[in-house]
Parts: structure tokens; C-alpha cells; sequence
């Protein structure tokens, strides 16, 4: 056998093949996810691109209104490299951003509707907003924002018909603003497939939020990945569960157009609009965080409900409890579990399913969907190793490392911020933060966030492990565990935890005691807190806040 | 409204997204499709990847066998710019090279099996081979090759135990040469993603054939473009109808195994062999020129067959006649029509379906169908227009003009010709040489080839026009129209027909006859001919022969 032998790198001499096989307009584009629209209206003109309560707009209105967008930008001085943020929920103005900010190289910065004034004040100056697109919902809190930034956007209101609260705060309202564009702006692609396209600030538990910046390249080849994973066509009618502030909605703004299906638009994650838009618009995908499926099963609505279809259900952000995937499949939902962060374009793993595993008991499947899995196809690499050195950990689903990520769909950095990036992508990889372990099959498993790991008479404790205990109680509905100090052990796990509507009959020492049936025992909580769990704007629980109060539990 | 200011091109003052937010390992990676492999082998190791006779390779067998063969490359000098041509049927070898010749950053050139000694012999030269891969099925037309080459290739012998025919010819078998390779070696992907990858020649009418060179960045968009558009999953099985050696197969080599689906080989295009395949492999997904499907609906086999799943279906090449696509979905095939050329990566546009067709009779669906339709999602523009001034045409339905295509799935060029690459890409654009109209709807369907357009009292006659009502006759199995010179008119259609097995009851005034009836007199054929129609390698008919033929009949 020959070893050794690896291919030479850098400096092959040319070939024939260097030689008049240039670069050049007709077979050469820079990757930019612009196109998908102009592309779907060519396609399919009259078919419905945008599902917003009574209202409807086509592929061809969906076009017009993105262009119209990027000329009325254009005619107030807006261009290459200029901020133009949103706060909104997931409406059309927002779907129209993703097009028509870009369609003029300026960058789409969509806010989090959760953040404070201060945080959002915080955002528009270090963003250097130039308008900022803001629904009337939100009036007090940009309010409050635009008094304490320094930036000077230009303001402009979405006066949405199913929003009646809130005023109106800017120079004119969004309808009024696009009407005076022109519908056939005629728009230009990137230059350069590695330009700027949107920011995206993460919600960060502790000081100021980084800004994720995306560029056109990966925003393309992420929104091509999530369209083959997730199993979208022009027969897809996607609901809009997940925030478009969050990771740009997944990429699914420019992903479910790229394949020219229809988008539903929600105001809010509510089961009582959700399970009848699903039944009226024959909703085939949707997205959302644990928490969503969660909030789905145990609302009033859930009883009652039988999805006439399966419905596909991606979910991320944590691991989905096998409870809650169980409880989901029964009415209907099929759920592909992925993983990723704001710094990779939202989803950089899936949990693909393996023909294997059809035999196994519900419990052992449901187990294996929990994993985060393995890597999309326009991830080049992953490995799970030490945090510091970046030697890889052995795949035995025991050791804990630190997962890295590399390829296209990593963000080329955060805006202003050198010392952090290159903290982030630190030995070509991009750093998670997150603790996983990689199983003998390859899937990796998150263990923890690297400061969310308890670490309790020098034993590591997965908090995740913990709370995956926790969450199969039938009276529980949510749970966090976090480290609280301990004399003896150094760390011990005190766990929050909501219960179901209506019971309250749990005590601590049942919850202690179901645990120490279910685990090791000095893996179970020393300490048991009820009550409603702190949450992040993007619905994550707030560890940190819990950490405090673990302090005085 | 806000007319004019459009989007200021290059000049952009650089932004706060120029800094600090820099390419690296970590967020850039050149796009090749040879980490396709690399990676279903991590997620799939033990499923099945390709199928052939009663072998069976998973896909971490798969991956292993395309490392050998790179490393047994390597080991023999081969490298950076080297061509590796390959003779054979679609045969796991050939799969295997799609990966392992390009992982050593050589250029994989699959030669087209019906080529005659003299063209192989040329290609030989002009590619400047260096390793001859060759089934042995192919000796006679290889011996004869390699004697008037002046390449002298290292021979590799395909021995496949499904073949008993023809003499082996070189150093060793394939199966020996990659013995001796290591299946862990060590490839490195591209350091240029506009690094060629493969290398196709035009099956070229008339003179010498053109080497259609492809890059990995192509191969890569075109791959996951046609993943997206064929719905191909890891659930897909994908039988091997359309030739590897014809633009890579559509670039399924790679797209099917960038989702994990499972390959299924064929030694040749056998209805006998077809059926059954169908039936036994649960096969999901297949690919054919019309011819294809000409042949499975006449087969024997065919009469007693209907299909226990739907199979999909793309053909391409020319348009598939109506009536054959109504006779393959009565046995439960379900069509998708695409175009595409060598120079292309095979499909660039495909018919989409428009939900307002549910509704028409079943004739204008399949006429709708035959159109090529619209762009793929990694086509950046497509326009039908003057030949010389690039000038689009109007979408009428009605003007004819030559079909331009431009985008990332574009060859970079002709190896070693630099004065065709030029006349190919000139204007920004790539002259297709293909002659449609576009639709008020916005689908193109072709008209003609440029040259296959007949002239007839000044008329333009689509040849294509009149093949199909001659398709439309039930006792026709196959036609083909050319212009053959007339005194009075300039030129007059001339039919070539093929009658069904059996059948030889059709007179020339019947045919002429029939066509009266159903089209304008001046497009109808003056002169009848019967008998089979000679065909290229790729099984497209030789019109340029029939146009001999025409001048004597």
C-alpha cells in the first residue's frame, strides 16, 4: 500500500488548464441571495409570496415592493455600506428588507423586539444607523432608544392594520415611504460576493451585544443548504415562527423564496393563531426554539388539535426534550432537530435521520433527535476538541470538548470588534462556546455551554443532562439547572422549574426524589426553585439571572 | 415616484463592513463538490451508496475506494492539471473518479463510449492524458486509439465481472491499481474554487470535438441547484439511465451523494434491465434524453408495467413530444422537463410546474411541459435575443431568437481554444446556439437549433414544430425534420420517420396527409423517408446526416 503521499499544496506549476479558462461576466456572479426574489417573480408572477392576515402579495407585488423599498432608500442618500435597522415582528416589511436593503449594498440590521431602549440605543449608535424602520408597537421603547442614541436615523413607522396600539414616531409611515419608489428600480447585484448583506447583534447575557456580520456568499449558500435540508419546494407554505430578527429568520427569507413557496407572517408566537393558520393555509413547514413546541403542546388549543398533515417542524436553540418531541409528533408535527448560532447563519447541524433507527423503541429515537448531529452541506468542517489547544476529543459520546465550526456559512466577523473576532476564529476554527460530545456515530451531543457546566466535587455535571431528567416529570413544563456555590462540593445543581397550568402540588423533595430515581445521584439538584424562568428576548432561558438567584436559594 | 437613481456602481466609498471583517480558514472555504463524499461517508457511513449487479458499496466503502484511487494517482506521478480520462459505462469506477482524480487536483474527462478510435484518439492528445481508465468491454475502439495517439497514457483495465466481452489491455486492473492506493490518504480540497475539475467534449456534428472544461465552483452550484430542483433526498434512489460522460451526468455524481441518497449502476440502457431495477432497488429518481423514454414506452416490457411508486423523471436534450410524456406518466413516471448544454453543466432551465395548469385538459399540459422553461437557481440571467446584438427579443410567443444564458454553472471555457471560448462567451453572455421563443408567461421553448432552422419561401419552419405533430401520430415512433434544397421555395421540409415495431402500413401521403391536417400547408413536409435514424453517442439524431441523406432523396 502506498502511505504517506498526501497531495502537494501551494505552488503546483500551471497546467493547460491555467491558460485562457478566465473569470469573466457570462460565467461568473458573485453569490448573493438578492437574485432568489427577482428570480421567483419571474417564475411565478401571480402566485401568493406573502400570507398577512387578509391581506396577500404576489411574487410579482412581493418584487415591486422590494425594489420600491430600495428606491425610496436610494433617494434619501442611503447606499453601499449604510445600516438600515428594523424592529418589527415578522411582517412583510421585514421580508421586503431582506431584498431591498441589500439591493442598493446597504446592510439589514433587524432588531430584537425583546431588547430595552437602552440596548436598542446601544445598537443604533454602534451601528450607525442611518433609518430605522420601526412598528408602532414598539413606540415606547424606540422612543426612549432614539432619545438616548446618538444616531439620527431617518424614522419611518409600519403602520401594520393588525397592530392598534403604540403611535406613530417618524417622518412618514413605510406604505407611504415605498409608494413614492420606483417599482422597476433598477438594482445591482454585489460586486463582491464577501460584501456586507446583513448584522445581526447577538442577545448576549453579559455587557454590550457583538454584531454578526453575514455577507452575501454565505447568506446564498446558507439559504441553499437550509432549502435542501429542511425539504422546501414551490409547494411549501412556510408559517413564520421564528423571529426574522433572529439569524435573519434562519435564512429562510431568502430560502423559501429560492424556491418560490409561500410565507405566512405572524404577529406573535401565539397557539391560538397558529394551529388555525396552519389549517387555513395548509402550512407544510415552521421553525422555532424548544420553547415554541413547548408552549404549543401545553396551550388549550393543543387538546383539541389533529393536524390534517404533517406539518415539518425544525427546531433549535437547545435541544428539544424527548418529551416534548413525543407529544409534538402525536398531533402531527414531524421534527428535525438542528443546532447552530447567530455567528454560523442559524443552523449549521441537523440531526439526520438514520434508517437504523426506524427498529428502536420511541424512547431511544427520540434520545437520538435530541442530538445536534452532523454538519449541513455547506459546512466544510466540525470537530468537537480542547477549547485551548484544538486537538480534537476521541468520538467515544463521553468526552467533553468544545465545538468548532468552520466553512462558508461563518459570519466574517463582528462589526467593529478585531480583538473578539479574532478571539472567535482563532486557529481557523469558529469558536462555539458550547460543550458537546461527539458519539461513536459522528453526532455530536450538546453537554453544555461552557460556563453553564456545574462542576461539583471535580465531577463535570451537564446542566442539559439534569434539565433532559427534569423535563420527562408529567407535571413539568420548563426547567433550568444552574451551579450554585457549595461549601463541601465547591458547585452543586439548583434547579428552577415552571410546573404545568394548574398543578402545584409538586414539592421539592418529589422533584429531588424523581431525579435520584433517574440519574446518578450526585448529578441531582441540591436545591429545587418554582416559578417562571427568566428568559432572553429570543426565548432562551436566562442562566445568568438564575445564577443569582441560586445565590440566595 | 422617484425615477432614475439607480444604484451607483464600483466606486463605493469603503464602510465600517470594510474593516476588520476579512476572509479566513475559518469562514471561507473554495466550493468543490469533493467534500460531497467526505461528508455523506461521516453521516452514512454504513448505508448503501452504490448498487451494481449484486455488488453493494456503503458510502464509507465508497470514500475509501475514491482516497485509494487519489492516492494510487498520486503514487504514479499524477497531479495538479493532469487529465485522467476514463472509458466505460456508468460503473462504480467512474463514480469513484468523480472523487478521487479531483482530489489530487487533477481533471477528470469521461470520454463519450460511441466514439469511434479516431476521435478518442484525439480527444487523447488534445487533453494531453495521462492515465487511461477503460472498461474492456471497449478494447477493440481503446486498441485502436492508443496506436494513432501520441499520448501514452498509463492504461488501467476496468475488468467488470458484468461484462465477458473484449481484452484487457493495461498494466493492471482497476481494482489492483487501487489496491495498492491508501484509503486514508490525505486530499486536500482546491486552493482556488475556479480550479478546473472536469473536462467534457462537445459530441460536436462536424469537426473536432470541443473540450468543455468545468470548475470546482460550478460543479459544486450546479450540483446542489440540481439537488434542489430534483428534490433528491437521502431517502432517493437514483438509477444511473443518464450517461456519467454526458456533462458529468447532469452533475449527479455529486448531487446525489451531497444529500446521501443511493446510486443504483447500469451497464446500458436496456428496458429488460430498467424495469426490474425500478422494481427491485425502490428506484426514486432517474434521468434521460427523450430518447429514453421513446424507448421505454415502445419496449415489450413496457405493455405489462405499472409502476408500484411514482419514479421522477427529468429529461432533457430536446424537448420530450407530448405523447410520450402522456404514455411514461400512464405507467407512473412523473416527468420534469429540463435544458441544458455540455457547456452548461447540463440543466440550466427546467419547465416548472404553475399551479394554474392543474386545471387544462391534458394536451396543454403536456404542450406546456415540452417548453424548457425557466432558469435554475444558480442561473444568474437567461434572455432570448439577437444573435449578433444580443438585443432581447420581444416575449410574445412568437419572435425567435437565440437563447443566452449567464452565471456561475457556465463553463469556464474550451481547453486550449481560446478563439471558440471567445466566440462562445462574447458579450458577457454564453450563445447557446439554440433558437426559442419566450412566452408571454416568461418560458422559453426552443425553436430550432440555429442550424436547424428550415427556410422555406422566406419562412422561418421550426423543425421541431412539425416533429411534433409527426410524434402525435400513433403509428410514429420516431421523426426528424431537416431542410432539404428546393428550386422554388430555397429550401422544404424533408421527414425522417421511424415506425413503431410491426407496423409498416404508413405511406408517404399518409404522413404528408396527416400533417395537412394539422398544421400549415407551407410547414408541412414535401418528402417522406422511412427507416431508422442515426443518432449521435448521446443518442441526439444526427441531423447533419439526414441533411446528406435529404439532398439524394
Amino acid at each position: 500500500m502506498v502511505k504517506g503521499g498526501d497531495v502537494t499544496g501551494p505552488g503546483n506549476t500551471p497546467s493547460i488548464y491555467d491558460q485562457g479558462l478566465d473569470k469573466g461576466p457570462a460565467n461568473y456572479a458573485p453569490l448573493s441571495p438578492i437574485g432568489f426574489l427577482e428570480r421567483a417573480a419571474g417564475i411565478y408572477p401571480e402566485k401568493t409570496a406573502i400570507i398577512h392576515g387578509d391581506m396577500r402579495f404576489t411574487y410579482r407585488e412581493f418584487y415591486d415592493r422590494a425594489r420600491r423599498l430600495a428606491s425610496a432608500l436610494s433617494a434619501h442618500g442611503i447606499g453601499y455600506g449604510d445600516t438600515v435597522s428594523i424592529m418589527a415582528f415578522n411582517v412583510p416589511p421585514v421580508l421586503e428588507a431582506h431584498y431591498g436593503v441589500p439591493m442598493i449594498g446597504a446592510v439589514l440590521n433587524t432588531l430584537n423586539i425583546r431588547l430595552d431602549a437602552e440596548a436598542i440605543a446601544f445598537i443604533l449608535d454602534h451601528a450607525e444607523t442611518k433609518v430605522l424602520i420601526t412598528d408602532r408597537e414598539f413606540s415606547n421603547t424606540i422612543k426612549k432608544a432614539l432619545e438616548q442614541s446618538n444616531a439620527k436615523p431617518l424614522v419611518i413607522d409600519i403602520d401594520d392594520p393588525l397592530c392598534d396600539g403604540g403611535e406613530l414616531l417618524g417622518e412618514m409611515s413605510y406604505e407611504t415611504f415605498i409608494a413614492l419608489g420606483d417599482p422597476e428600480f433598477g438594482w445591482l447585484p454585489p460586486e463582491d460576493e464577501w460584501q456586507a448583506i446583513s448584522l445581526n447583534y447577538t442577545s448576549g447575557t453579559t455587557g454590550n451585544p457583538k454584531g454578526v456580520v453575514y455577507h452575501h456568499r454565505g447568506a446564498y449558500l446558507s439559504a441553499m443548504g437550509n432549502a435542501l435540508v429542511f425539504g422546501v419546494s414551490s409547494q411549501s407554505v412556510f408559517l413564520w415562527t421564528v423571529p426574522m430578527f433572529h439569524c435573519n429568520g434562519w435564512t429562510f427569507p431568502w430560502a423559501l423564496t429560492a424556491v418560490g413557496g409561500t410565507h405566512v407572517c405572524l404577529r406573535r408566537v401565539d397557539p391560538a393563531l397558529i394551529f388555525p393558520a396552519i389549517q387555513a393555509h395548509g402550512v407544510s413547514h415552521m421553525c422555532g426554539a424548544p420553547i415554541v413546541l413547548t408552549m404549543l403542546i401545553h396551550s388549550p388549543e393543543a387538546a383539541n388539535v389533529k393536524l390534517n398533515h404533517t406539518v415539518e417542524l425544525a427546531t433549535g436553540g437547545s435541544a428539544p426534550p424527548s418529551a416534548v418531541i413525543s407529544a409534538m409528533e402525536a398531533i402531527g408535527f414531524r421534527i428535525t432537530h438542528l443546532y447552530g448560532l447567530t455567528e454560523v447563519y442559524g443552523p449549521a447541524t441537523f440531526c439526520a435521520w438514520q434508517d437504523s433507527w426506524d427498529a428502536l423503541p420511541r424512547d431511544a429515537q427520540t434520545t437520538r433527535m435530541a442530538r445536534q448531529g452532523v454538519i449541513y452541506p455547506m459546512v466544510q468542517g466540525m470537530k468537537v476538541g480542547d477549547p485551548d489547544t484544538l486537538e480534537p476529543a476521541p468520538a467515544d459520546g463521553e468526552t467533553v470538548g468544545e465545538i468548532f465550526l468552520r466553512g462558508n456559512s461563518i459570519m466574517s466577523g463582528y462589526l467593529k470588534n478585531l480583538d473578539a473576532t479574532e478571539r472567535a476564529l482563532k486557529g481557523g476554527w469558529f469558536h462555539s462556546g458550547d460543550l458537546a460530545v461527539r458519539h461513536p456515530d459522528g453526532y455530536i451531543e450538546i453537554k453544555d455551554r461552557s460556563k453553564d457546566i456545574i462542576i461539583s466535587g471535580g465531577e463535570n455535571i451537564s446542566s442539559i443532562e439534569v434539565e433532559e431528567i427534569l423535563y420527562r416529570h408529567p407535571d413539568i413544563m420548563e426547567a433550568a439547572v444552574v451551579a450554585k456555590p457549595d461549601e463541601k462540593w465547591g458547585e452543586s445543581p439548583c434547579a428552577f422549574v415552571t410546573l404545568r397550568p394548574g398543578l402545584d402540588q409538586l414539592s421539592s423533595d418529589d422533584v429531588i426524589g424523581w431525579c435520584r430515581e433517574n440519574m446518578a445521584h450526585y448529578k441531582c439538584p441540591k436545591k429545587v426553585v418554582f416559578g417562571e424562568l427568566p428568559k432572553t428576548s429570543t426565548g432562551k432561558i436566562q442562566k445568568f439571572i438564575l445564577r443569582d438567584r441560586a445565590l440566595e436559594a
